[in-house]
Parts: C-alpha cells; sequence; structure tokens
C-alpha cells in the first residue's frame, strides 16, 4: 500500500514530537515530509530519538522550510501555536495539535486556567476525544488532542458521571516524568528524581479544565497528581461517591455501555490475578486506556481506575487515532503495537 | 552508658523484625538477648539480614529457647501473638507488640476488619501512637504498635479531623514492596513488580477499622493502596472537604497545635523547591513522619500528606519510640538516624 | 496478504514464550494454532500475558492436543525438549527452539556445560545466529536458538575475534531480570532485587560455552553475569588485548565488513552526546542488537558493548528472525517495532 | 561527651558535602561551625539537603565569612582546592580533602590525568586509604581522600595483586548516578537515565591513574566505567588472571591476612543464599566496602568483587574515617550506621 498523504510534525524534537515520528514512520498511510525542529535543523532526527536509527534518514527542518503537506502535526510548547496559527494554516489543510491552545470551547476557561496564554480562537477546533466526540472528529479538519491527564481522569469517570456526586469527585493522578518534557532541571535530576512519589501539584492543575468541559461538572473537582520514578504512563484514581445503591452488574453494565465499541478502551477487571486492574507499564509505546473500577462494600465509594501512556494515547498515539478518523482510514492504522509483558 | 534492659525480638526474620534488630544493636540502652526464627534457629541473624554482618554474631533461637527478659518485642504475622499471648508474657513485663492482634478497642471492631482471625482480650493494650496516646504508652506495659498505612493516614488528617466533613474522606496510599512482607510471590516477582503503579486493594483494607478508631470517624473512609515500585516508604494523600472556610494560616495553626512538640512529626510545607511537601524517600531508616498539605484555592477541598518509611515510623521505629516511653528512656534514643539525601 | 502457515507454540506461559505469541501475533504470514501450557490449559492466554488482552481470543492447550501444524516453536525449559523430540517432530515439520538442548555441535561440549541434562541428537540442528549461520538456516528445519547472552557476548566479539588475544578476553555481562524467568523466589523478591547489581554468576556460566564453540576460542574465556534492577535487557562489555596496534578506522572497517548488510546489528558509536554507546532500554521489545566499542588511548585494550533485549533478538525476536528465513519471508517481518524512547 | 573540635565544611551544597554534613551532626567529636556554599549563603543547609531538616539550624555560608577551626573538610570540584589552599590552610590546621588536587605523589601523574589542572604541591599530603596508608594518615594533617571508584577499584584487587598478571587487570565498575553530582543535564534528566545501564567511560577515567600509583601497577589497566540506573553505590568487578594455581584457601588467608583487622572492610564471600557477594545497596549511607571473590573453576581466570557506597566509603565517609585518624578518636565514631535491609 502506497503512502497516500504527507505530512510534518512541528516540534518533532521534544518527547511527543519524537513517539509522533515514531508511530508516523510505521504508519501505513502517512509519509513524514517533514520534522521540524530549530535547535537541531540539520541534524538526523535519530541524534535525539536513538530508537529511529537505521530506520529513517530523516533530518529536522526549520518550520520555515516546511513546504505545503496534507496533515500538519503540531507539538510545539502550550502557547506556541496559537501565536503562529496562521502561517501554520497554511502548511497543511489539516492540523492535528497535541498543545492546549485549541482544547477549550469557552475562551474564558482558557483564560483562567492558562493565565497569561495568548488566547486563541478555538471555534473551528474539536476536542480529540474520540470516546466522546468521534463524529465531530471525522467531520473536522482541526483537532485538539485532550492533555495527557485529562484523557485519564474522563476516561475513567465518563460511564459514571451521571450516578456520583458530581461535586465531590477526587481525581488522584500517578504520573511519569516524560510527562514534564525533556528540558533538565533540578526536579529530573535523576539522584532527585528516582524513586519518588512526590506531590507534584495538588490543585489548580491546567488540566483541570479540559476534565471540567468534557464531563460537564458543576464545580472543580479534587485534581491532585503525584510524579512517581517511572518514564512513561499515568495511573488515574478517580473517587466518587454514589448517587444511589448500585450493584458491581449495573457498573459493569455502564461501562460496556461506553465502551464495548471503543478501539482503544479496554475495561480491566478480573476477579483474581496481580493484573486484575488497569496498570500502565504493560501499555508503555500503545494507544490503550484500560479501566476499572471497585465498589467500596462498606460505603457508597467507587474507585474509577484509568492506565495509559501518556506519550501515547496521552498525546502521539491520540494524535494519530484522530488522524486516521479525519481522513478516513482504519481506526487502528499505524497503532496496532500491542505493548510489552514483562516490562 | 550501660545497656540496662534486656529484650526478645520474636520473629526476628521478617522485615519488621529485621528493622527492629537493626535499631536495637544501635541503641543505647537496650540488648538483644533473643532474636527468633522457628526456620533460621542456630543461623547467624546476618544470614537473613547481610546489613547486620559483623555488627552482632548473634543467632536465631526458637521461641522455646527464649528465658526471661526485660521487654519483648513481638513482629509476629497477624493473628499469631493472640494465640499464645500467654506463653509471651511469661518472657517478659512489657510487650511491645507490631501485629493487628490488639490494636482494636472494640473486639468487635476487629472481628469486622480480621474475620476469622482469633479473638484476643485488648483490654491491657494501648494503641501505639504517641501523637495520640503518648500518656497512656508511658503507663502501660501492653503496647500495639499501629498499621503502616494508619499510621500515615492518621498522621496527615489528625490536625484536620474536626474541621472537614468527617463522610467524605478519601486516604490514597502509595505503598512501596516491603509492606508486603518477605514471602516471593507472582505479584512480588520482580518482573511483574518492578515499575508498577497497580492498584493493590481499593477498599476494604483492614487498616482502615484502626483510622476509623482513632480519627474518631463515623463512617468508612475511603482508603484505597496502590503499590508502588519502590521497596520503602508510604506516601499518604487525605483528600478532605472543608466544614468552612478557612485560609492557609489557619491551618498552619492547626498542624502546628498538634505536631510542634512531637519529636517525629515534622511539618514540611515550603514555598517552592522540589522537596516542598513530604516525600518518603529521604525518610527510609528513619522515624520520622512528614506531613504537609494545599489547600485548592478554587474549591473547598484541602489536601493533607504524609510520608514515612514503613518498616520504620510504620513498625520497628514506632516500636521502639513506644518502648523509650514505656521505659522512661530519652524518645529518641537509638532513633536519631536522619535519612539520606539523595537516595 | 493471508496468514499463510499455521504455528504452534510450544511452552506459551514462560516470558519467552508469552514475547514470541506476541511477534507472531502480529506477523503477516503466521498464524498460531496452538499456544501450550499444561498449568494454564483451557485459560486464555491473556490472563498470562495481559498486553495480549483483546488482541486475541486463543486459549492455552495441552501439548497432547496440538495438531500438526507448519512450524512449531519450542520455549520449554532446558532439557525438556530433547526428552520428548520424537514426539514433537511429529507436530511440525519445522522446529524453532529456545531452548539449549540442540545449541552444541559436540555432545561433549553439551555435557560439559549441561552436566546431568540430557543427550541429545544435535546433528540436523542449526545454530541460529544468522549473522554468522544465515546461509544454513535458511537450508536447515531445525534451528537452536541461541542463548539470550551468547548473542550479546558473540556479536560484541566477533568482528575482533581475529584481531585480539583469544586466550585473554573477558566478556563482563549486565542483564535483567526476566532473564531468570517468571518462577517467584527469594533471588527474584521484589524488595530483595529491586536496585541491586548482584553478581549472579561471575564463573561458569552456561552460554560460555556457546560462545566458545560460535567465535572458536582456544580457552574458557572470563564471562561474569551481573543481575541488573531492570526487567529487561542485556549490556555486554567484550574486554580484549589487541594482538597489534590498530587504529579506530581499522576498527571501523572491520565492524562495517560484518555487519553493514544486517538488519538487526546496528553499529552505535557516536562522537558525543547520551546515546553514543549501546544501551539496552531503547531496545526493549525490538529484534536489535547494537554495537560499538571503544579504543582505549593508554593501552592495547579495546572494549566493544552490545546491548539487546533478552526476550527480543535473545529469544524471541530471534526465532521469529530464524523461522523467516527459513520459509523465505522477508527478514524482518513481523519484527518492525523500533523501540521507545524516552524508555 | 562534649564535641571537642571544631570543623568547616568547605563546599557543603554538594552531594559530598551534604553528607558530610549530615555525618558530621551525628559525630560525638565533631562539632559543624561553618558549611559554605556561595550560592546558597544565607539559607538554611536543609533547604539543599531536606533530611537534615529539623536537625539543625545551620545555614550556609561563604567561604570569606569561615572563621578559623580545628579540621577544614574540603568539598570542591576538583581543580579548586588548589587554586585557593594556602587561604584554606589559614582556616584551619588539620585539612581532608575529597577532590583530587593533592591525591598524587608524582605531579606528572597529575598532570597526565587531570590534564589542565592547576599543578599541586602534594608532598604534604597523604593518600586517605586506611587500609593502606593508616599510619601515615596517623601522622599527618593533610589527607587526599581517594576517588570513589578508585578506593572500589583498589580495595578489590588489593590483597591479589601480587599474585596475578598485573599488566592484564581489568576493572569493570557499575557507578550510581550520584557519583556524577548535583548539577542537572541532559545525561542526568530522569527520562534518559531511569532503567539505563550505560557506557559512560570506557577508558581512560581520571580515577585510573589513582589505581595505578596505589596498586603499583606497571601499565594503564582496563578501567570501564558503566552508570546504573541506581542514585548511590559502586560495584567493581576486577578481573584479572593468576600468575599461578592457587586454590579458594589461599585466597582466602590472602584476603584475611589485608582485611581481617579492618574496621570497614568485610569479606563477604558465602556459600550460598542471594547475598553471597558483596552488593551496594546494603552499604547506602555506611563507611563499609564489602569485598569478594570467585575463582574461574576453568581456567586461572578470578574475578574481585567489592561495593560500596561512592557518598560514603567512597568520599564523606572516608573523611570521616581518616579525621578520626588524625585525631585519634575511635575509627568508627560517627560511622556506626550499619545500613538497611531490604532496602
Amino acid at each position: 500500500m502506497s503512502k497516500q498523504l504527507s505530512v510534518a510534525v512541528i516540534g518533532a524534537s521534544g518527547y511527543v514530537g519524537g513517539e509522533l515520528t515514531r508511530l508516523l514512520l510505521g504508519h501505513p498511510n502517512f509519509e513524514i515530509k517533514f520534522a521540524t525542529s530549530e535547535s537541531f535543523a540539520g541534524k538526523l532526527i535519530s541524534k535525539v530519538h536513538p530508537n529511529l536509527r537505521g530506520a529513517t534518514d530523516l533530518k529536522f527542518s526549520k518550520i520555515s522550510e516546511v513546504k505545503k503537506v496534507d496533515i500538519v502535526f503540531a507539538c510545539l510548547p502550550h502557547g506556541s501555536l496559537a501565536t503562529k496559527i496562521s502561517e501554520i494554516e497554511k502548511l497543511g489543510d489539516i492540523i492535528i495539535d497535541s498543545s492546549a491552545d485549541f482544547r477549550f470551547r469557552d475562551s474564558a476557561d482558557f483564560a483562567k486556567w492558562y493565565e497569561g496564554s495568548p488566547a486563541a480562537d478555538a471555534s473551528k477546533w474539536v476536542y480529540g476525544l474520540p470516546e466522546i466526540h468521534r463524529e465531530e472528529i471525522k467531520k473536522s479538519k482541526r483537532i485538539a488532542v485532550p492533555g495527557c491527564t485529562a484523557t485519564a481522569a474522563i476516561l475513567a469517570l465518563l460511564p459514571l458521571v451521571d450516578v456520583v456526586e458530581k461535586s465531590k469527585i477526587i481525581f488522584d493522578l500517578k504520573v511519569a516524568s516524560s510527562g514534564s518534557g525533556n528540558k533538565p532541571n533540578l526536579g529530573s535530576h535523576h539522584p532527585e528524581r528516582a524513586g519518588v512519589l512526590r506531590s507534584y501539584k495538588l490543585s489548580g492543575h491546567r488540566h483541570t479544565g479540559e476534565v471540567i468541559q468534557e464531563l460537564g461538572l458543576p464545580d472543580v473537582p479534587g485534581y491532585s497528581i503525584t510524579s512517581t520514578p517511572e518514564v512513561r504512563g499515568i495511573v488515574c484514581h478517580a473517587h466518587a461517591f454514589l448517587n444511589s445503591d448500585l450493584t458491581d452488574k449495573e457498573i459493569w453494565k455502564l461501562f460496556r455501555e461506553k465502551y464495548s465499541a471503543e478501539p482503544f478502551v479496554r475495561i480491566v477487571k478480573e476477579a483474581a490475578g496481580i493484573h486484575a486492574l488497569p496498570e500502565a507499564k504493560i501499555l508503555s509505546g500503545t494507544n490503550f486506556c484500560d479501566v476499572g473500577w471497585e465498589l467500596d462494600g462498606n460505603s457508597n465509594r467507587i474507585v474509577a481506575v484509568s492506565a495509559l501512556d501518556n506519550l501515547g494515547k496521552g498525546a502521539a498515539g491520540a494524535s494519530v487515532q484522530c488522524a486516521n478518523l479525519v481522513c478516513g482510514f482504519e481506526e487502528k492504522a499505524g497503532l496496532e503495537f500491542l505493548g510489552l509483558h514483562p516490562a
């Protein structure tokens, strides 16, 4: 099968850009024409992403060198795409963005959570979570891929949102180090970061705004992020109180209704065994979000659990999934990697 | 200073027993006369605990070989001490137990959380948490040391318990692998356990009962345990909703009132820096429980955080602290190790 | 493309069997008909290998239930296939074995390194290292896949074997935990294994025999294995003394001659950067063996380095590569995964 | 016991300085009067070393603020002390330095391994390895503490140096991340460093010069350093060829002769068990160097093994041990911590 569509990866030297490059190299329909990095322009992309050695001779270009392609994948830091959107729109008809710039339907919400960032007109954009917006995504040419922790939080609670106390939800998220990007700092210095469970952001995290928007929450939920010593992976525990007594069977029904047809959401809830609930480490490199839950027999509490790879379903994988939908390709194209066990 | 008091460690081959042995070897007032292990009897204790090489020639004995000592430290599996308490009481006037057998004031509570375990008369026993029961401990000769996660949960929330919605508290605990003991199984097999954030017990954990008892909770709180890839350390996030608006300054006051005089509870809440809130990894080997919190400016929510070494303040360190109080020694005797950084 | 050939994986519940199952599920030409496990027979294979959830409905069978297929992949413990080889030969014309049973051309060598194991007639078998035996593999129907550390050691030193002192070679190997299989024991218990650099086997390791055979060494080389805290990956440092002065350029020539045409051996030797020499962690899940070296400017010493995934090029990946050669398929078929960065 | 001697720690914000500060705070005879850091001057030392919270109110000073003390512990970067030695000598009669500046008896050797560094007159200095130079240390007031990997290499091979081929020794060292200091860079960025076994320096490492000097080697030995994913710890495998056949009993004799009376070198060589040979992880925070070996029954090769904490016996612990000797205190004073198990 020939690679029908040409693509550019804008901001390809970061971790999301690198993962996207890897996925696109293996994709049956997309051909990477440009992978940009202002600071590494002219260098082989495998100098930055050593896993790509031998797989491509592609070199980084500057954005100014990019010619018109079919699809632009943007992986720039938050606030960057918004300022150059008119320039980027000339480079491709379809834009898939993994930054926060166009995720909010209401610019007031954006302003609240991204104080100081440039305002952007997101009216043409669709929030790139196929589990909620698949049909809109298929018809759109502007996709704002969700934040990695937001995807984990939303997919954990989505089937339950109408049966729990909406104003008492607590998302307790455990997030690996690659979620903080590729810039060294004291907090990411190995002797300081190895082995920590660090209270990174216990309230006020920017992704909270997306979760409120997509789940339709009336208030700001608890949203606390603990940094873990792993490199990839998010595990979300969504603690909530049921509005009425529900049996495990009824909860199963809610999850099945929501996710049975989803290609990348798996319900993981087994009666026994060490892998009975979602875990992130077997998901590295995949586009899966595994979900499960436990009812507390001693109270009206439920804990929903989700796990995903922050660079996979949390960013680059989701970008490819959305691109597949926009272009009418098989939704799983290029996303078949199953993950490793043990890992 | 001579080592005035003789002690026996019953169940010294486990991780708690080993840590207790290490602490007692360095204690100025206690001299270990016996360290028991039915399966390793006759072998050097350093064969099981290699860190003790060269520090002692002590060999494991069987319980039947133990002669009368001043203090018995019991580190047997839950349910074991209760069945042989009359035998053990003959071996020492003072008994410090790190199992669950005597932690509950009400045997009905014990029965609820430890279904199937032998009932025990705990009427002479004091719950060994000095931060709540110091004066009782000083006067007692029977101390039931708290469960490791219970200590983390109680100390995180103790200053706040009267200002939050008591029926909506969520404890989200992150617990390292040594908390599950020294018996290999598939879940502890390195390729399966390394790198996981595993939903180990999302509800119904036995320590919940202790937390209800000590904090005086009206209902069963959320109490969810995630296994981490570390060997030592517990981090607890206690999510709660304030009954009324409180400022950060008022919360400071509550924590200071409770903990300023405590030798092993440190308030860790800094305005900046990577170690701004409690972390477990710098506490390995210590008896500290560090506590902190964050108020969510967007809601009435507070997250209290605690961190400790499950084998330290969570078990063996707490046992020594209690023994110091019972015997009238300096409360910090033998517990001066400050922990490592980096680690 | 239809999946033309039917295969059985004998011993599919172990780590090598699981990885092989994963690779075969994604292979364009092979269709798994049977995956055996005597103890898990009747259960979904995803119960043991959770990464395969949703990817297959295959259940484990017993060996006695296996019907004739085109290819048998054997992943049994050492000594097992040899005792049932006549039975297994009836199940498939082609047998690819990842155990040690048929790796030695001379049964005396086998007896020396595998004392007590059943003798086996290996006369029809080819050592499954394409980098040495590609043409023989293509013509054979019996392939004995190399030991994981042997592949690392051989490929590190192969270009240099004729220019170094053959009797003074030291292989210092660093090996991750999955190399020891899926059976829990005290040494694999997470609190004991996490974070170790443990001298696992400093001499006498069984794979030494294969290395002697394939490199044609006159003596037993140094062959020391250190267990690392990782789950996958082998790094081999081969220390050797050059027979005569050679420049770096001459060494480059030796490596290029040997490996330029190899699809899975990459020369990794960069002048700068943090990934200048082979590393295992970016190779997890791949079939690559990266090789490099450094000349010591202060002596006549050279250190050759190799890295691979012990379950990939070290076992399951190598099995698929050999099967591709035997069947005349594209050598890289089913082995296109590039590995993750960061990871 | 009163703290008789006043000390200053010059360069106390680094990892060695922090560990030294921790050790000195717990030392019965030394009292820290000054702990310097030019960049953190005026801040609590616990802001940088969070393990010291509550243990001291000491703040960092600038060097220019230091008043005369009994002992100066210098922990400056290599090349720094040499340039200000006349200034520092005014601050204390006794100087214990953990940098490389005064380790070489012959300035030509220093020039060879530290090209470009300022020359220094080391004639008054003693190499601070008590296992070789105890009596000289006792009589000296200038101690140059060895490099961390040099201590591991020297102590592993010292008992064997006269029975092996001196020109064919290979030191294969595995070194944790804190050995590279506290400055973040791409190589120390957690996503890049976590989980690696990275060929950091396969030849030409500066510590090689010390090892040649102290072991009296005729040539430059193999000296290769692999970075490990741990934070503390060095494991050294010294591969060597015996000049003549020696039995294990004879090797035991050599090690016992050398180390039986040593307070911090333990021979670890057990017939069975998972901790049969030296491991670093149980040594974190201690001043031990554990040593062992294995004879290869199939050749004339021996592998000696050593393990230590690079910040302990490899730097700060060794500094305190030397200071104890210089001052006539108990050699183990302040160094009693036994290390943790499990850890």
